[in-house]
């Protein structure tokens, strides 16, 4: 099968799309053609050789989340049969023509989506979910800061937030990005270069917001983040897009009684992925069938155009995921 | 009746053993005569002017908890009665000859307890409770790193760890002091002078510990104890006694899915202290009835000595609790 490799840490032109060997199979396996993989910022900080591989996965094809068909079941396979539409996250290696992983890891694919829309939903969804409901513990009625909005998981967060009951605050560089992909289920934007965020926050939520999702990290946001959360409030970390390093008043931490936790979806073991897609199809799914949750891609590229669809994540211009399509492959 | 009062912030002289009206009743209310008070650093904080009382508590009176006897009950009250033995915690106000409290936030004092141990037992116990098993998840099997292992909390905590088949490792500035404590129930202690702390949880604990209890706060820890934890583990500060501020590195926090979480006890509203009333009964209380848990009492002043007994604690020396008892008093 075909796959893209990282021959070396670099640039976008150190991707190369070789053959490779297709991945084994166990009993309880399915093996699926890739026909769609969504784009993620961990794949470009792999690529770059800052964010290795989890072990037990491919350390040189990236890609965390995929969605084909399936083309081949295990002797033991209970649920799924060759032609379902599937979707579903892994550790890496959905740059391929093949993936092969446990069938109950995968979720199926909602009627009402095509295979790129699907593409789009599993990392983005199922992150901006558990960050904000699972570990930040958001009820319906309270509020959460997304920071920032128009990433992928942001417009995910939004649309679950309203989805769900509850409210949302999301900053982003400028109000154009924000006016942008506010109509997705935002109650309430700030600028970051419209005063401060702290008073925004008080304004909407009164005593702060009982969530924070961070894709922000570090580089004196976190003094900020803490004076936007109420008393017991939580932020959930799962980017540092600007930097790692910070300051933290543990005094205020204290009086506050505040959490902060951060997460990641790449290094999670296979039973907490089955977890999350059972979590997806008994709660997210149906509100995907209903139309309320809709997957939000900016732009898809044919599947050898896996350095320039980089380049243009890259560039950070974009509104929601970039997907790479491969529809025509029936398994490499 | 009389009360220990803050006349001004500043040193123990401060403190005034005035003469005070009773607090008021309700129907669902007993009124406790106060024969023991357990002293806590925050007192000292609040003395000094740096940690105001919470809302609805007399603001000048300190005193975290109390034990003694139910003198008087409200027209509604269902499970107390007059002679009752009781203890608890409130956000304020027990240096006194009286405490008013809701009937279900008092606890029954285990048979086996004197009043003087009695209120050593609420607030270090259940601190080191909520802090390891509610707030950091500590499993059974799991370590718990104290920092620091001596005080009242940390003595608390490795007894706890023990009684309910968890491990803990335990640190103080030096090895002295902690042979002095570690046959409470400590598996492991390690002297911040004797080489670095990651080492010994390494060399302890495999990959590092499931949760820190963290008395010490800020000043150059957080790396450390961020170090000290395994993936996905808790660090819960409940104590700052090094500092407030630090430097946080977000990228460690992102990539071993850390928690820092911090919680106090004098805040709680009255839902959850009475939570935290049955919990004890359910949970502690047949432990003490046991001997698997005891309180840790380091010296017991007479109620006229409140100044003395501020002094002692903020010399440093004690091990265990400070108890100011009143045992003569039938109410004021």
């Amino acid at each position: 099968m075909k796959a893209w490799t990282i021959t070396q840490p670099g640039k976008p032109d150190v991707l190369e799309l070789r053959e490779t060997q297709p991945p084994e199979m166990g009993p309880t396996d399915v093996r699926i053609a890739v026909q769609a993989i969504g784009l993620n910022r961990a794949d470009i900080l792999q690529r770059q050789g800052l964010y290795p591989a989890p072990p037990g996965t491919n350390p040189d094809v990236p890609g965390l989340e995929y969605a084909g068909v399936v083309t081949e079941v295990g002797s033991n396979v209970q649920g799924r049969q060759p032609g379902d539409r599937v979707m579903g996250l892994v550790g890496g290696g959905a740059y391929a023509e093949q993936v092969v992983v446990n069938e109950r890891e995968t979720i199926a694919v909602p009627a009402s989506l095509s295979i790129t829309d699907a593409a789009a939903v599993p990392e983005a969804f199922l992150t901006a979910y558990r960050a904000i409901f699972l570990e930040g513990g958001l009820q319906p009625g309270g509020w959460c800061l997304i920071r920032a909005a128009t990433s992928g998981i942001g417009i995910a967060a939004m649309q679950l937030t309203r989805a769900f009951g509850a409210r949302s605050l999301g900053t982003s560089r400028s109000m154009e990005r924000l006016n942008a992909v506010r109509h997705w289920g935002l109650d309430a934007a700030h600028a970051e270069q419209d005063g401060p965020l702290v008073d925004a926050v008080r304004q909407h939520t009164g005593p702060g917001a009982h969530v924070i999702l961070d894709l922000v990290g570090g580089s004196g946001y976190l003094e900020e983040n803490m004076a936007c959360l109420r008393p017991e409030g939580t932020q959930v970390v799962v980017g540092i897009m600007a930097g790692r390093d910070d300051s933290i008043d543990m005094g205020t931490l204290l009086f506050k009684r505040l959490t902060l936790r951060a997460m990641t979806m790449r290094s999670l073991p296979l039973e907490r992925r089955i977890g999350l897609a059972q979590l997806f199809t008994e709660r997210l799914a149906p509100f995907f069938a209903e139309g309320r949750l809709k997957p939000v891609v900016d732009t898809v590229r044919p599947f050898d155009q896996a350095r320039e669809a980089h380049e243009l994540m890259e560039s950070g211009v974009h509104t929601g995921k970039i997907v790479l399509a491969n529809l025509d492959n029936a398994g490499g």
